[in-house]
This record gives C-alpha cells, structure tokens and sequence, in this order.
C-alpha cells in the first residue's frame, strides 16, 4: 500500500509559527513520525509540500497512478480552493484531510472547508497526533474496501 | 487513567439507521471495540448512552470527578445545543469530539459545530474508527500534558 | 394497520394556552377524536406524548417495531430538533407531520421545518382538524404503498 | 356550500411531468376525485386552471360573490406571487393552499410560501389525497364558522 | 401633454379590499379624480388596467409613441417583477410610481421596490391622493424638462 | 393649520451639493416656494433646519404643541436614526417623509427607511417639488382626518 | 404571593464552572439568597433546577395554578428553545428572564434570546444579584398589576 | 428536426430598448438569421414571443409534442419564475437558455437564474449572436444524444 | 459614592409617548425615585439628560473624574453609536444599562445593543423599576468592587 | 486574427475526471477540435494549460500583445480568483468565458463568477463544444468591432 | 495651502482611552505634531475637534471655502454616520480619513467605513503616525492636482 | 534596518492596466521612488514581485531571517489569500498593507480584506505614494518598537 502524504502551505513555517495553535513539532519531525508509523504499518509514503496550489495540483495529478490514497493538510487552501477541491474529487481516491489546530474554534473564515465534502474523513486539533490518526483512519478504510 | 464515552441521541439505532451513512456497526459493537483497544492501552472507560440532553448534562457532571477526560459522539445535539458546549466547557476537561459520518459533507445546518469550538479535537468520517482514533487522540493528548 | 401519535413539548397545555392560535380543544378531546377516527378505519393507534425530546426519542425506537407509520405534532421541536430529525428518519416509517396552527403565518423562527424534509406530508393550520386530516393522509398512503 | 378550486400554472402537465414528485394522476382525475367528493359531501365546486397568474385573479375577483372559500394549489406562484398573496387577503374568504410535493422537502426557494400566511391552513406532499384533505379541512373549517 | 396611467394587478378590488390598508375609495372614484385633475391641468391620459403582467408590459408598449410619460401603481408587482422594470426602462419614458398605502411600513418582503430605481420619484402612503400628487409631480418633472 | 418644516443635516448645502443627485436649487429657494404654497392654501408653517440630530429632536419636543403635523427631510438621518424615529412616533403627530432625490435608486445604505414606517407618507425623487407634494399630502391627510 | 424559580441547564455546576463569566456562588447560595429576601418581601418561593428542557416544562406546567409568576434563568436554553418560549406564553403567568453573564457580550449565538420577548423584563450581567434583583423586579410588577 | 425558440417579455422592443446592453438588431432581424441558420443545418424552428408568463407556459405545454428541444431566452423571468423552471423541467425536452447582454454583469438580483439549472447549457453575453451560438449548442447536444 | 446617571434622546418625552410601551412616568417623577432611592443608600447622583449624542459624550467626559460608575438609558442610540459605545469604554468606569420597555420583545433593529457588550449589566423592561434595579445593581457590583 | 486559449486548474484531468459532469473527451481532443475550427476559420490560436494561477497570469500578460482576444475556462479559479479577473480586466482584450458542465446548476459556491463581469460573454454546459461555441463567439465579437 | 483637521467624537480622551489601542498620545501632542509637520511644507491647518456630528457638519461647511482639502479621523462615526458621508461628498474637496487603530483588526462592526468610499485615501494603525502619513498623503495629493 | 517590499500579481501590469484606478507610474518608477525614499533614511530594501501566491510564500519565508519588516502590496491576494494571512502571521515580523486604490470605493468582494487584521497599519488610494507612505509608516513603527 502506498499513500501520498501533502502538506499545504505555510507548514514549512511549523516550529516558530504560532507555536501556541500549531504546536512545537516542526515539519520534519512530522515527517519523521509519519515514516515510522508508516513503516510500522507495511505502507509506503510519498511526502509532498508546496507553498503553491498549482503545484500541490501538478503532484496530485503525478502521484494518483501510483498511490492507493492521499493525506493531506491543506492548509489555508481548505477555505479558499475549488481547484483543490476539484482536483480531489477528479482524482478519484480516498482523501483524509488533517488539521493540526481546530479550525472551527478559529475565524469564522476557517469555519468552511472546501476540501471536508470531498474527504472519507477528517482529523483537526491534535497537533503532529493528527497526522497519525489520519493516516491510521486512512489505512482502516483502506482495507476495509479492499 | 480513566475516561467518559458519551454517545449522544439516536445512537442506540445504529446499525439499521441510514446504514450507507453511518456504517453497519451497532452500538454494542463499537463499545466492544472501545473497551478492547482501552484495556489494550490500560486505560479505562465509563461509556454512557442517552437520548436526553438533560441526562447527558447529568452523567458528565457526575462523571466528572472521576475521568480525565470525555470523548463523545454529540450526534443532533453538535449543531444545536448550546447547554451542552456549557457543560462541556464547565467541567474544565479535555473533550474529544467524534463524527460517525462527516458531518461537513452533509446538509447546510449540520455545518456548524457548537462542540468543536470547545473540543481539542475531532475526528469526523472514518464510521466505528472514528471512535478509536477519537480515543487514541484523547489519550495522547492527556499523556502530553502530564 | 398500527399508527404510532407522537404529541410534542407543550400539547398538554392545549385548551388554556393561546387559544386563538391553537383552538379549545384538550388533548384528550383530540385523542378521542383520533382514536374515534381510528376505530371507524380499522387502525389501531399508540398514543404518546412528552415535554422531553429524549422521551420522545425513546418511544420512537421503541414503538417502531408495532406500528406501520407514525403522526406526529412536533410542537417547538420542529424548528430546532436535528435529533428529532435524525430519529424519524433513521426509522425507516412513513411520517406524517401536523401542527394546530399554521407556523409559517407566525414568527420567522417557525418557517424552518426540520421535520418536514423527511416526512411524507404536513399538514398545518386546521386545529384538532390538522391531525385527523393528517391521520386519513398517512392512512392513504400506506394503504397505496401496499 | 360552494367552493371554489384552483389550479395553478403547469398543473396540466400532470401524469407527463417528474412522475417521482408529482405522482402518476392527472388533473382531470384529480378533479374527477374532488368533485366526487364534494358531491357526497354535499358541496358544488368551481374548477379553475390557468397557467397565468393575471388569470386566475380575474377568476378569483369573479367567483368571490359565488363562493364561500378556495381550495388553491398555487404551483410555482407559492413561492414568488405577492399578487395572488394580496389577491386572496382581498376577497375575505377562508382559503386552504395544497401541494401534491412537499416544497419544504425541495430546494430553498421552494421553502418560503407568500400564500401560507393568507391561508387558514396547508396540506402538503400527500399527491392527489392531499386535494381531498385540503377540501375536507376547507369544508370543516367553513361549518365550524357558521 | 398626454399621460399613460396604469393600475397594476388587484386594483380592482379597491374599496373592499383591506380598507384599514387602501382606503375605501374605488377605482372608478380614483379614475374620475384622475381624470379631472388631468383636464385641469390640460393634459389627457390613457388608463389602463389589468390583473396580468404580461398585459401591462402590452400595454405599455402600445402606449408608448402615444405619451410623454407614465404614473403606475404597480401593485404587488413592484417587489417581484423584474419583466417591468426592463419595460419601463426600455421605453425611454419618465415613469412615477404611486402606491396607495406605504409598502415600507409592511411586510419585508414590501421593502424592496425593483420599480423605484427605474422611476422619475415615488409617492407612497396617501391613498388616492398618492395618484393625484403622483400625477402632479409627473407634469412638473415633464413641464421642467421642456 | 400649522405644520413643522424640518430640513436634516447637509441641507444647507443645497445647490452646490451634487446638483446632479439634489437639483440646483437652494434651501432658500425651497423655503419661499414652500411658504409661498402654504400662503396660498391657508397654512402656517415653522421651517427649521440643523445638522444636528439632538436640535432636531428638541425642535420637534418643542414644537409639537403648536403643529397640526411635520413635514420632514431626515437627510442620512433617514436610513441611521432610530432616536428620530421614536421622536416622530412619540410626538403623537402625522408626519409626511420627503427627499429631493430617490433613495432607492442610490447605494443599498440608503434602502432602510427608519421613518418611512411611522410617516403617513412619502414622496421621492422630484427635487424641489418633492417638498410641496409632501406638502399637499400631508394638508390633505389633515383635512381628511378632521 | 409565590413565585416559581426556575434554574435551567447546568447551574449546579456553578462556583467551579468558568469563575470568571459566572461568580464563585454556588446555585445553593444563590437560592439561600433567594429565600432570604423572598422572606424579607413576604414572598414565598418554589425553587426547582434540571438540565432537562422536558422536566422543566413539566415542572412550568404542574406549578402554574400554584405561583402569581416565573423568575427564570433558562442558561444555553435561552438561545434555542422555542419550548420553553412556548411553555412561558402559554402559562398565562409574567415571567421575568435573569442570567448571571451579560449573553449581549459574549458569543454572536448567546445574542438571540427566545425567551426575551415572552418576558415582563430582563436582567443581566449581575452575578448572584441578577437574581435578587430579577425578583425584586418581578415582585414590583405584580403589585403594580394589582 | 425541430427546434421551439421562446422570446420572453420585452424582447419586442429590441432595437430601441437600452441598444448599449442589447444591440441594435430588432426581434425580427434575430428571428430572419435563425430561421436562416436553422434552414443551413435542416433544422425547422417554431419562434414564439410573449410578455405573458402564462402564455409562454401555453405554447411549451402546446408545442412540446412537435419539437425535439427548446431555446429560450427567458427575459426578466429568468430571475423570478419558478413556473416556467417548472415547465421547462416537466417538458422533458433539452433546454439551452440563451441572453442578449451577460446577466452575470449586471445588478445582483440577475445573477440568479432559475433556468439555468435545468437547461443543458447557456450561452451570454453576445447579442444576436448569443441565439446562433445557442442554436448550434442544442443541435449538436441532440446530434449527440441520438 | 457618586453615580452619574444619563438619560438619552427622547426621555423627556415620558409620560406622554406611546404609554403601553414606556409607561406613564415622567422623566421627573424618574429621576425623583432616582434621588430617594440613591440617598436611602447613601449615593449621590449627577443626573443628565440630552437628546444630542455629542453633548452626552461631553457629559461622560467631563464627570468622570467626578463619579464612581454611570447608569444609562441610551434610548435610540443603544442600537446605533459606536461613539457612545467608545466613550462608555474609554471612561474606564463600570456602566449599567437601563431600558423602560424590553427590547428584545421589539422590532429587530433593537435587537442589537452596541451598549450592551461594555455594560457591567443590563435591565430591561420594568419602566420607571429598570431604572431603580439598575442602580441597586451597580451599587452593588461597586461595593463588591472595593 | 490570433486568439490565446487558456485551460484553467484540472482540465488535464479531463477523460478520466467525473465523466458525468465533464464529458469524456481529453484535452488534447479538446485543443485539437479548437485548432481545426480555428484552421477553417483563418485564426491562429495559442493554447495554453497551467494548474497555477501565477502562471495564467504570467501567461495572459506575455501573450497580450501578440493576440486579439482570449478564450478562457478558468476552472475552479471563475468562483475564487479576483487575480485572475484583475488580469483580465487589465489587459484590455475582449474574453469569452467558456465551461464544460454548466456552474449554475452545482454547488451554490459555484453560483458566483469573478470573471464572467470582465467577460464579453460565457458559454456554459456543452462540453467540448462550449470551447467552439466561445471561440466563435469571440471571432464574431472581434470582426464586429473592427 | 491651508488644510482642515477634523477630529471626531471622543479624542479628547486620547492618552488615557484604551493606550494598547490609541496609544499614549494625547490629542494636544498630535495637533502639536500636526502644526509642526505643517509648517514645516508651508501648509496652515484649521483644527477641529467635536463629539458631536453636527458640529462637525457645521465646521465643515464653514470651513470649506477656505481650505484645499480634509483630514478626518471620524472616530466612530466612520461606520455609521452616513450625514458625514454626505457632509464630505458635497464639500467638493479631497478628503484623507486617518485611524489611530486599524478597524478593520477589530469588531465587525467596525469592518464598514462610510467615509472610505468617498475619500481619497486612507491610512490606519500607526497611532500619532497615522496622522501624519496622512497630512503628506492629502498634500501629495494636493500638488499633484495642481 | 532591511525592510521586504511585496508586489503581489499583476503589478507588473501598472502603468497600463486601468490608469484611473491605478495611476500612471510604472512598477519601475514604483521601485526607484522606494528606493530613493529608502536610501535618504539609510534603510535598504528587498523588492519582490510575483504574480504567483505561492512564491510569494516562499520569499516570505527565506527573507524573513534577514529583514525586520515587510511592506506588501497583496493586490487581488487580499480579498481571497488565507494563505497569505498565515504567511504574515507566522513571520512574526510587523506587516505594512498598501493599496496603489481604496479597495472600500470599489466592489463589495475589496470590502473584505485578510491582511488587515495581520498588519500593523493599511495605506490606501494614494497610487504610488500609499508606498512611500506606508515605508515611512513601518520604519516609524519599527524606530518606536526599538
């Protein structure tokens, strides 16, 4: 099984960014937690950050044939994108969106997610733990399909 | 370490509600699934189901004194009771708050989320898993802040 | 042919309450009219009412089994119960929706029916009237779908 | 007791049109039904259709002096007509509106009824029994008045 | 000077209509009283009424070589009607607007006149004296013009 | 008969003030033409103008028992003033709304009427004239009324 | 004269929820208080507290024929309840609504206040004293009213 | 083939209506190129104008038997008639929706369409030539269907 | 102890504006309660009334060094100063705000109080009483203060 | 004459991309359709896809002075992308908008375009053939203003 | 060159009004800093401050044929006061709206500015700075028209 | 002192895009105004331009080490870029906001701007001196900080 991992924009900022919502982990240390747990679990990883939304499209795009499903942060994409949107739902994979703050206990511009009608599932507000547990939920649906 | 399940309104129907919404597992078999993964990880549950608001109000009062921390399933109750984000926020507890469906791909009214505001986190989408990774994310949250 | 008669929060206070907006019919003056009616088509009715939404929630999972359909005033639950909502549809019967009076010649905040979406037809504004209208309705529509 | 019946725009379509919302009867067995019902009630009915609005408030301020109430299914003029709203507040009579769908189950314009307020009462989603329910509920309401 | 008078739909219910809203004078009443003021002031009008939207945009195309401008009651077509407001702006015409109660005195929905911002002035709220000023102030803004 | 003239704030600026929007002429002009109207129909009047809402309030306290009725432009107090609005109301007087220009074909701001709902009347959008039509109607609603 | 007070969801957790918006009195104090001046006032009290919206309205019900009128804090209630707004008018009685917090300063969705306009008056934002001071209001009103 | 082409309200005054927004070609001079362009691809059409909503609800109804689809342009009922959405939907027949100038561009309440949603396909914003763009869109949508 | 009480716009109207809404008091028998009730707790007042925001901002700014607290009945300009929002805020004293009738129960422009998020507390509702609960309870909250 | 084409975000998707709403032709069946209307008609074109907002608008400001108009299907950036409608805006060439499935009939965030304001017209809903409809759209366009 | 500085409701109050907002300046310090600024171009400043609207309408239109343009920091009758709009659009002047705080970081209500669109700039957030940024924006401005 | 300067997309239009909006320099005379400006105060700056939101993420992150503030022009970025929001925010570094317009003159979509409430002061509708002005505003901010 192999799954492709995208962080949005801005998370390479994670560490000195508002370390009070984000937390102190930075990006590689998210990283890091991911290939293990990944290993641990049998599954391959495609790790993907891009500050851009074409790019994070372009990937999308590359990695579908060779991956089962995706784990993505948005970012701030979730409230503002179609195009990621769009490019999910077109891609035609299981999607799990993760947050490492809450974003419904934030502005209410980040109250609506342009990506959460499109995903199997989402995890917000556990720090670098959302991670895991999203790619724990996404395995879990993963096999209960096949 | 101990902690409160809460199953909100309508959750005894599980299993033969709106199956291709909300999964195929019945309450006793989530809850079996609960204890399971909860002993594996030496913690334990009290897990209270109510249809009532008023009850729920009651059991997390009582129950308070005796858990670190509450994972509920709000169902109906997430979009409109303002007494239960009251409740929620006076016991002064880390809440986790569970979606069997994801409720951001549903109908407009069931987009906002009085719980979510109050809540560490939530995990939404993933059926009877969202449970586990609700409970996974509860206890790794209370074991980062000791 | 068994019909399951739900009266909402407030039904008890028929007769004293505002009784220019909901006629001075008890509700025992309009249970006997229903049972009457019943009788005279042969239908046999379980007659319950509550204040309390989780009661209510309650004798629905409980009377679904025994009856074929169910006819329902949801009183204030109408414009603010998602729980309710998810209840009579998670049921799986043909629900018919009454109301005394008609909400959407009152206050803006009755114009939202939660119920109605997921009911087979409503009936409002006839006072006891609105209820045996509604009975002889879910009557013809069961007897159709059968 | 005369009443009169009015059908509003695109009611011809009947039988042809969206037969999973509208059922599969036509207007002339819809009005067969209602007159056969008022013959055993004992009531003479005047039918109306029109698909213009003009048109049926001319037959409105016509038949007023003939009549002693109206049994109107506004069509899609229950949703944008304030002329039939005024129309039917100006002739003093009681006036009961009827849908063969239930627009509350439908899209978001269908939700606001300008005829509702101006209405003694509503009978929705019942197909063509919701014609006969709607008469009933007029005729009653027309012998408890006198 | 030559002036096209129209009454919108319902107009001719005046004088039994709601008098507490329209006063009890009748549509000939206010024709007469038009009609003197009119020669009065040495101008001739051409009134018309009609129940149908589509007669009144006829009507006003008809009409339109033949006058300098319009004085129209709308009726309830002022809130909904965007076919008139396109007509009277196509015409090239000065236009004022009369009502014989003040629709922003009622209900919300009164509020919104699609009319106004294509007319010359508004005069609202004086029974049938609105038709008399509105007529007077027609002939000043056409006698200022020239 | 005595009637209050009451001019709202940035009335004085007439006739240099965007003659395109309020016409050319001065406040000046529009009171001679007003006194000049009244002379002519038997009517005193007490004309005031401020840019302040307080003086127009006291004004209005002060001049209540000397007035049969007010004829007022609010200015941009119109859409912003409830404290206006409660004086008209709590005067106990008619009062007739006028404005040199046409409100509702300007910036949405200028949609809401505070005054409009407790005025016998308005009339918009005839400059100069608006102010003797508003004139008439109101002596006409006097006579009417006594 | 007795009075009827109501204390709504989640008032026993007070003195240890959110110190800061709700006082360190505990809900036994506060009724100690009650008593005390009610005694001072010759007023007795029936005092009654649930989280349960449907035991409070059957508590409203059953003590109605019993108390001259309500004092009520109805909590998160307040915000969403239309069965308490209904049960408060169809009791007949003058209720006056308290609340310990100012719900105007806090969240958008504690600005709606169902109860507010079914009641005599309204105080807020005192703490313990919102009580004492509710009850004197109260207690002013009925002697007036006799 | 055979096509039905609807002109709605106020399309008879093209030509001298607003020739910035619609252009200077008449009614006639648009329906002399279609029957032109239709005639090159053998195709007949059925051309029909009316300023009635009714009678366009008619000629629908009347000429559906005989045509294969329908181009419309809606006019001013584009944004306000949920009658003649509903005949277009209860036709059964492929629409494409067709306007002069781009409604999108203008005052906010044109950006609503209750076409749009059941047509096929709309074409804007090109004046004569919108129709001809159309044209070519239904016959190649029916091309393809068969 | 000093207490600054302000009366806003149109109070000097009491006595004689709409009665059912505001009572029967004038401001003077008020303000003669005020006194006696503020002397029996051994207070004084600095009563002031204007119907000109700007003059109450200058009262405000000039007592404040000579006062504990403001009372305040901001009549209108509850709904609509910031200014006087800003200035209660800037005094850096604690405010009570005060009305004779219950907003909330009244048009939904007085839904929304700009006074009432900077207030210690608000009473509402109980007529010339608002005015005596008010001060009971500011005197209070500045005796808890100290 | 040459004209830019520009492919928004995901249109290399197309074929594989929800069939049901895009249709099943690739993009490059799409361009080559696009070249061979434009061969037959003496048009050069030069096409161009990005899944990069920044790159269109590179793109559009390199190519703006070597071409006369630009046919554009700006994806999901039509609904999101005020920099794309200030490019558009700024480059002073007529666009045509053109969408494969037709916006106004999906998901209300759908419902608003940022370009279609900016654009000389929209074609919408025609799959492939919306681009040849757009770009014969904009050749007439362009010849009639020359 | 000569230049009126209007200073609105409450900035008296500066120095000791909310500093982490205003900042520690008084407003004696920033006229002070104003005057030097000034003369310093060879520009002559009229220095107004009120709280009350109308004066400041009165000063404006007083000062207005002495002076080139307008510097106002309108306080918050920025985002009500649509008679200082009007004000300030019939001047005929340039006008630069300065904020000591940046509105648009704080309430929603405070999001809205009346004054913006009819000024020719703006400045907000930089305190005492804020002022003077924009005296050299208006004197820029100024020399540039000339 | 090092200060970034941000051109976000389209700027490299200016000059030639909408000259009544945008003025008539160039972004090369923009550049060389700033950096004069910024020599005289012994600043030096890091110009950055791109049309591209992601790169404009990625020079915000790699300048920010080296730079104590940023000055940006987001353009069209401002009205829709949460990303751009959290970039800003999580430098850390004051943000200084200009517009070449005033965005709250033009569309309602400018009205919303999401970099305002991140900056520490806006500069808008000067053309090229809001940069000059907004310079000074930040070197000013970042002299008083230290």
């Amino acid at each position: 099984m192999r799954i492709a991992v995208v962080h949005g924009p801005n998370l390479r900022l994670l560490g000195r960014r508002e370390p009070h919502l984000y937390g102190s982990n930075t990006l590689s240390e998210i990283n890091a937690a991911l290939e293990q747990a990944a290993r641990r679990r049998g599954v391959e990883l495609e790790i993907f950050q891009s500050n851009s939304e074409g790019e994070i499209l372009d990937f999308l795009e590359g990695v579908s044939p060779r991956v089962q499903g995706v784990l993505i942060n948005p970012g701030g994409l979730t409230h503002t994108s179609v195009c990621l949107r769009d490019a999910l739902l077109g891609l035609g994979l299981p999607v799990v969106e993760v947050h490492l703050s809450n974003p419904m206990a934030r502005e209410p511009f980040r109250h609506r997610s342009l990506v959460a009608p499109v995903a199997v599932g989402t995890v917000a507000g556990f720090g670098l733990q959302s991670y895991l547990l999203g790619l724990d939920g996404l395995i879990g649906y993963l096999q209960r399909e096949t």
